[in-house]
């Protein structure tokens, strides 16, 4: 039987609410935390290193399958009281399971990313919701991976994390602060550059080949790509519409440019999907 | 110089708050409440009756330009304190602007929809966050309208309203509870229904053609269309995908399948594009 933890001043549980509140500190201990049953697991059956797992007696009686699969690859497991495992929730009603994960070392290796590949690359993203639905829809969709340029919101924020449905710990995610620096070492690989904005003097998608590796970059939800963004690129491509383009959201934007990409790839291997 | 409502339970207020919180209410009445500066002005400068406008004097202030071109258009105007203005919103910083306004009584008539447009039809949609980003995707692409089938989420809750970023106050929408019923008469119409599905058996959308007037049927968030939508259809279709289909969210997977809806459309003319 394991012990609880009934005070919030116990330091492992401080440090991990510390992780769930503040970007910068996830950064500097290279950890993050993330929240549910369902989410811890997916973590643990996924290459993500669980440093420890905290769950309260409620979640360890309607968890159990989850529970034993999170702890058989977790270094440390430890019961907390409801009180305590409140301060680590970021939701109304929380599950009470929780990990300490391992933020993986190779997201700022962009040599690492496979030079066949098919990427997205989100420059400037604010919203943490916006990021995890476009990591969600870049995992359906069978997108190689994400880069973040500039200063994105953090993926492994709770609200990130809870959009991405788990995607974060399955797709490759790179980082790299300088765009332009970026793009210059993609085109090296080999990537061609895109870049999607909603000029209509722009590329229409419908008559953009996506045969080469491409990173497609998509800007910030408000404002768009910024111009060394778009001068780094060696095209930009635009959605055509016929209704009004301003309402498109940034995450739906996103998809239908991610769907354009892998749509070409999907038609030239009949046999992998259900055509009839 | 208008008066100001300084009491919670001053009748039009409680009659609006009520609106804002009961779906029934809502039907019952035949009316519904918009809030926020650019949402109400929205409303205003659609074919949407406004019957009252409620604001602080703060949001006068603020919100001068979208007040004025509100209260054109408006029978009933009326100041109201920022406590009482708290019990209409549903918002955690709120614009202190609130309109009521009349349920578009066409909603009945399927017989009013056009006869040669593209239509997606909703069954039992329950988060109303997904049904108004479905409302906000179709009108920036261009669908001619919407059909709510069974008991979907009521599509004037405050929720659905702010996801939806207006598109209700301009896109046809049509309810009814009988899908069967509903299907039929479409067929009746002329249209072609075609159900959405994740089965692999399905015909892939990429070999659907879309040239006749269609009805696409997209289900519930969890279980997808009931047996009897997809009896009564023409046709089932599916998102052929590499990835994790199932990971893909109900707004998104209607987003693609509105977009193929559509895309034949763009091309076929290219001269609405912007195609080079």
């Amino acid at each position: 039987m394991l012990e609880i933890i009934k005070s919030r001043k116990n330091e492992a549980v401080k440090l991990a609410a510390k992780l769930v509140d503040s970007a910068s500190f996830r950064r500097k201990k290279g950890l993050f935390v993330v929240e549910g049953a369902r989410l811890c697991c997916d973590a643990a059956l996924s290459n993500i290193e669980i440093i420890s797992v905290y769950f309260t007696l409620a979640a360890q009686a309607k968890y159990e399958a989850y529970i034993a699969k999170i702890m058989q690859r977790c270094h440390f497991c430890q019961l907390v009281e409801e009180h305590v495992a409140q301060i680590l929730s970021t939701t109304k009603s929380s599950q009470g399971v929780f990990c300490v994960c391992r933020i993986p070392d190779e997201s700022h290796k962009l040599i690492n990313m496979n030079p066949s590949g098919m990427y997205v690359a989100l420059e400037q993203i604010q919203n943490p919701a916006n990021l995890g639905a476009v990591l969600r829809t870049a995992e359906a969709l069978g997108i190689s991976g994400i880069l973040l340029l500039g200063d994105c919101c953090d993926i492994y924020s709770p609200k990130a994390l809870r959009a991405g449905m788990g995607a974060v710990f399955r797709l490759p995610c790179y980082m790299e602060k300088d765009t332009a620096v970026a793009v210059k070492q993609l085109q090296n690989m080999g990537f061609t550059a895109m870049g999607a904005v909603p000029a209509e003097t722009a590329q229409s998608i419908l008559t953009t080949h996506f045969s080469k590796p491409t990173v497609l970059l998509i800007g910030n939800e408000g404002n768009g790509l910024t111009e060394t963004a778009i001068k780094a690129c060696d095209i930009s491509v635009t959605i055509p519409m016929k209704g009004r383009a301003e309402s498109l959201n940034a995450a739906t934007s996103a998809a239908i440019l991610m769907w354009e990409m892998v749509r070409s790839k999907i038609q030239q291997k009949p046999e992998e999907t259900s055509c009839r």
